[in-house]
């Protein structure tokens, strides 16, 4: 069961640029930007109540977000889900026959999981289980 | 500013489909379907926390979401945050050269309006200012 948006995936060609907008015409301040994904992109996160919007500039051409932004060009790239335990929901997704994306890792916020958007209404999602 | 993730506009061809989706498989209810938009679309929302999911299916072929569909399928189709004063904002995003499509009109949450993805870095995002 998903309990809460966790954040949303924004796909920007140049994170600085990013973070100037959001902070200029939005009002909101972003964290300093860390590499993540599997080094393939840089991301800097802005708090939205319990929410939070993550700015994700690729690094090299070769990760998922570059070929999304190659693809689509800049705009939301994925949704996260809260869920209490992430093993336990990849379990019961496979059951229901979701195309969840390799396994369970650690990430920033605690471990994390994708599913492919052809299983979930053209949806990218991420659900993970907070530290 | 923005404060907080309003909701989250996903479209659907199929609301029933999505509805039965989103509780079999992630295990949240919807409220029943209401008209929405310029009367061009049925929605459906999915509370999570502070905020929401909106499942958007057109109706008709003309309107703004039955126009994403056909464009890029099934997926999210925009982002809405909460602001103090819709009509300041609008102001004051208008002086800093952004793109405001329409002006703010009364909805289901209260009065909003749409910011052009392409002032935005690609995200189509809504502003609503709660009731």
């Amino acid at each position: 069961m998903i309990k809460q948006i966790s954040h949303l995936g924004i796909a920007v060609h140049n994170l600085e640029e990013a973070r100037e907008f959001y902070r200029s015409v939005f009002g909101v301040e972003s964290s300093e930007p860390m590499v993540g994904g599997n080094g393939d992109l840089l991301a800097s996160m802005i708090k939205l109540g319990d929410s939070s919007l993550e700015l994700l500039q690729p690094l090299g051409d070769q990760g998922p977000v570059a070929k999304f932004l190659n693809r689509h060009g800049e705009g939301i790239h994925h949704v996260c889900y809260v869920v209490d335990d992430v093993v336990a929901e990849v379990e019961s997704l496979k059951n229901k026959g979701m195309e969840i994306i390799g396994s369970p890792r650690p990430g920033a916020e605690g471990m994390s999981v994708f599913l492919h958007p052809k299983s979930t209404h053209g949806v990218m999602t991420e659900l993970v289980e907070k530290k």
